[in-house]
């Protein structure tokens, strides 16, 4: 079916949801919702483990269901929309990208953090000579100037990439934020420019009209919110609010509105709501990994964990630091014991 | 205590939130959320039924706890808080606001729809008289112009109102109309400027920025999104988002995150999301008393309800304006087996 799409939407409940409910899909639960949102002509479905091909491990947590099956399963359902799937390089590898082809996906969506688009060459090659409609993405982008991510996505760009994203991992980004980091792509690369957005904020889908503004023509959304953190943008309001705005997106509105209602609310354990974890994520800008890290430290020093997530986040501490969280706690705990208090964020 | 505020924010949760539970608030409730409000440092506290002074009733909902009662604890735990009570002439009379002032109350919010401004005079002007800082909202303001708003608002300005705000009473607003209003209203009306949004399209915070951009310093919030609808702007949030923005509250935020995780979820039966009901509401545009009379006409001419819904938004119908629900379904049928479909919007 041909259609006129103003925006193309990536529906990304059946990935990014994926942690909302600890990687518990069952393959009756993704031949539903992928079915539902092929019917309301959604082009793209993500459809990978929350953290990506081959993220089921002891790590980042264990799929109840192989992806593979899931993909293969979203796949055989879909008559119109592309299956897309996630790869962090360092998580998954080249080899489950050829796995993921053969099982018939359209779309593979490459994410590395803001800074380190290099890391993404060969994937994003593989992904073409694949045949795959290829997105590089840049995670965590409230962590990077505008001009370092026209560096990082020109990079991408090179690679082959069709489009570039930017993505708001932490939820973290304001308006004027994404706008300004928009702006620049859009004068900076040829490829098409996309964003991602969390509502930690309650911001994501003013973020989404304002990437949309400034030019960007994908933007991901969740249905009912079934994303990480406080969830994305959500995509059956996204579709209401840009059909209000006269902007075409092809997709059916009261489709949506039923599916979210009747599909996948079921599937959420707690709706999704901005609560205390997901708004101190948002705000202080960092990894929802790093939470857990500072609640321990914070009782161990006897300070508020709130102090150290936002601390880490002043130092734009990325994964793999985890080992500062303490040393921040001990300052904190000195500091606050001179008469000090909180830091200013 | 004296604070430097660039935005006055008054908490919504103890009136508007009472739609939510369906006006079952308790003293206790009342008593621990008030308390915990002035302690983080909010200068208003609105305390009414969800429909104002004298809202208990068949029609609107019956009050587990007699409202001046519920006042009258919010006004004796609170140090430097307002109590703030919301009056609807017709609903509530002078007399009601006479009785609330006597308990204590610092401030009365005196609402009418966006075009007859003119029945508040009264009120208006007998609020002054007892002392109470005084608000107009205009409510539903979605559905006039800005010159109309201007016009209407200039109408509480002479009658003695403190500051007038736009109500977008069913969350059917979209950033760009919500800043031609305000952006109208500072440069027609010398009183404060204030927003009242609803979060059916999840553009509550999008709009309350777009009005505080454009010059408005009153914001009405709900602490955990407990209001009706979809909710309200969430305060502990816009209280972080104003934060990072450089924009200064007065209030607390720690105290915010904690009253709202740990004395205002509970008191929810389900957590706010955006669902199918309030998506609908919010993208017709239409009160939500219409929602079940248009499905009980839907169902009648096997039509869907949210056509029904749509058309009633389209034609600007009001409350007491109900009849036309038959109408415009019947037209709605007729119209679909000649073949046409869905109204657009």
């Amino acid at each position: 079916m041909s259609v006129n799409r103003d925006i193309l939407i990536t529906e990304v409940a059946l990935r990014d949801g994926s942690h909302a409910i600890n990687h518990q899909y069952t393959v009756e639960q993704v031949v539903n919702v992928a079915r539902a949102l092929d019917e309301a002509n959604v082009p793209y479905i993500e459809v990978t483990h929350g953290d990506g091909l081959a993220g089921s491990s002891l790590q980042y947590g264990l799929s109840r269901t192989d992806e593979m099956e899931l993909i293969e399963a979203a796949v055989s359902v879909c008559k119109q929309a592309k299956i897309a799937v996630l790869l962090l390089p360092g998580i998954g590898t080249i080899k489950h990208l050829n796995a993921a082809a053969k099982l018939g996906v359209g779309m593979a969506r490459i994410g590395t953090h803001v800074t380190e688009a290099d890391v993404s060459a060969q994937h994003i090659a593989r992904s073409k000579e694949l045949g795959l409609e290829t997105i590089g993405f840049l995670m965590m982008s409230h962590m990077a100037s505008p001009n370092k991510i026209v560096e990082q996505a020109k990079l991408m760009e090179s690679y082959g990439a069709d489009a570039v994203y930017i993505f708001d991992s932490a939820g973290a980004m304001l308006p004027k934020e994404v706008a300004e980091r928009i702006r620049a792509l859009k004068q900076s690369v040829g490829i098409d420019v996309g964003f991602h957005g969390h509502n930690n904020l309650s911001l994501a889908m003013a973020n989404t009209l304002a990437a949309i503004e400034e030019g960007a023509t994908r933007i991901d959304g969740s249905v009912r919110c079934l994303g990480a953190g406080a969830g994305n943008t959500q995509t059956e309001v996204l579709i209401a609010v840009l059909e209000r705005m006269g902007i075409c997106t092809g997709v059916d509105l009261y489709k949506m509105m039923d599916l979210a209602e009747d599909i996948v609310a079921p599937i959420l354990e707690v709706p999704q709501e901005i609560t205390k974890n997901s708004l101190v994520l948002g705000y202080a800008g960092v990894y929802s990994s790093f939470r857990l890290h500072a609640e321990r430290a914070a009782k161990k020093f006897g300070i508020d964990s709130r102090d150290i997530l936002i601390e880490l986040g002043k130092r734009k501490v990325v994964g793999g630091q985890e080992d500062m969280i303490i040393d921040i706690a001990a300052e904190i705990s000195k500091r606050n014991s001179r008469g000090g208090n909180q830091f200013a964020f």
